[in-house]
């Protein structure tokens, strides 16, 4: 069926790719990797999170960034959960972080001290995809109740992830979610997208993200 | 516990209030009430609009506006499911849409044909809040597994929405999920939004959303 589509044009936001860059390479010189995980509100971030720093914390020394419009919420609770060291990043109404905004918020962080910094991004299937905010690889979590046409409706998104973690797979019984199609629909955004289906509540398959966060770190500080 | 909390300012949007309240007033001269619906990705929008616009389509002339990034697999599915006349507005990456932008896609309606235009926004529970676009109304959708704490860390849209629907009460059994806290937690964003508790699967609480929007377009019209 055929329905009435009509282009609404905007100006594009301001170049960023440059100091995206630039900070980049200051980590590399500084010896810390930098993740940039991102999703939709509810997915699943802060509990995914939690449940990875308790396996990676006493091999790899962490910091996290909680990006959130307001409140403080998530960052207490990383910290209480795990004693990893997390500050909170305000982004002021912001639906995203930039390159500029990334690095205020690493400049509150010990860098000499740490290996490995997670970055959380704001709630946000759509702005946080359009803006590098200078880490080295970025990754997202979509989690069984928001549905397998994902990829099909937020492609920036899925096309710019080297991770795609599918979260909630314990729930997965109560949803009409085709954890095959979902699977093809992001390589058909993005074919080579690593995908490790997950469950943050039961642990189910976070000891695959943890390997691979802590053999990305490794591979980043010795290349 | 405290934690660290980091103010990053950037510069806040355009002024489009103007704009907005002249598409209002236009509206009100047509007789034509717009109702803008915003949610996150994956809460069900479609599938609830879907469900009220079987309920309220012999008593109402109405049209759909689907706005999304890219794809119109929502409007060729509303169309299918429903026979109402539905556009979809490509919004080129725009996170959100603003009045101008909605005036886009009303020059594409027959608004002398319709008494009310369903606006399905952006899926994003930031930027849209941010953007009055001419609607009489903002409603939202939250859905059960994004949690019960989401009014605290989306203020915003919260505060904007006169109503909030709280889909996917069919699996609330499988998630930590407390009515009582959420509706709480709406009100003290917002203490005069309406909640209203639905499964657009089962159609719990549909007929209450279609009666409450049914009695707003007739109040629009008659005032």
């Amino acid at each position: 069926m055929k329905v009435k589509v009509i282009e609404i044009k905007k100006s594009v936001f301001a170049e960023n790719e440059k100091d995206a860059d630039a900070l980049r390479n200051e980590l590399k010189n500084k010896g810390v990797y930098l993740l940039n995980l991102m999703s939709s509100p509810g997915s699943g971030k802060t509990t995914t999170l939690i449940q990875t720093l308790n396996r990676i914390k006493d091999k790899v020394r962490v910091a996290v960034m909680e990006a959130d419009i307001d409140s403080d919420v998530d960052a207490v609770k990383i910290k209480e959960a795990t004693g990893v060291s997390s500050i909170q990043l305000h982004t002021g109404g912001m639906c995203h972080l930039d390159a500029e905004m990334t690095r205020q918020g690493l400049d509150n962080v010990a860098l000499a001290d740490v290996d490995l910094v997670v970055l959380e991004n704001v709630g946000n299937l759509v702005c946080p995809a359009e803006f590098d905010t200078g880490a080295v690889r970025n990754a997202m979590i979509l989690s069984v109740p928001e549905g397998d046409d994902k990829p099909l409706k937020y492609p920036l998104m899925f096309t710019v992830c080297d991770l795609v973690l599918i979260n909630k797979m314990d729930v997965a019984p109560y949803f009409d979610f085709d954890l095959e199609r979902c699977k093809n629909n992001i390589h058909q955004r993005n074919p080579k997208a690593k995908i490790i289906p997950i469950s943050a509540k039961t642990g189910e398959g976070v000891d695959a993200f943890a390997d691979w966060l802590l053999n990305e770190v490794h591979t980043w500080k010795n290349s």
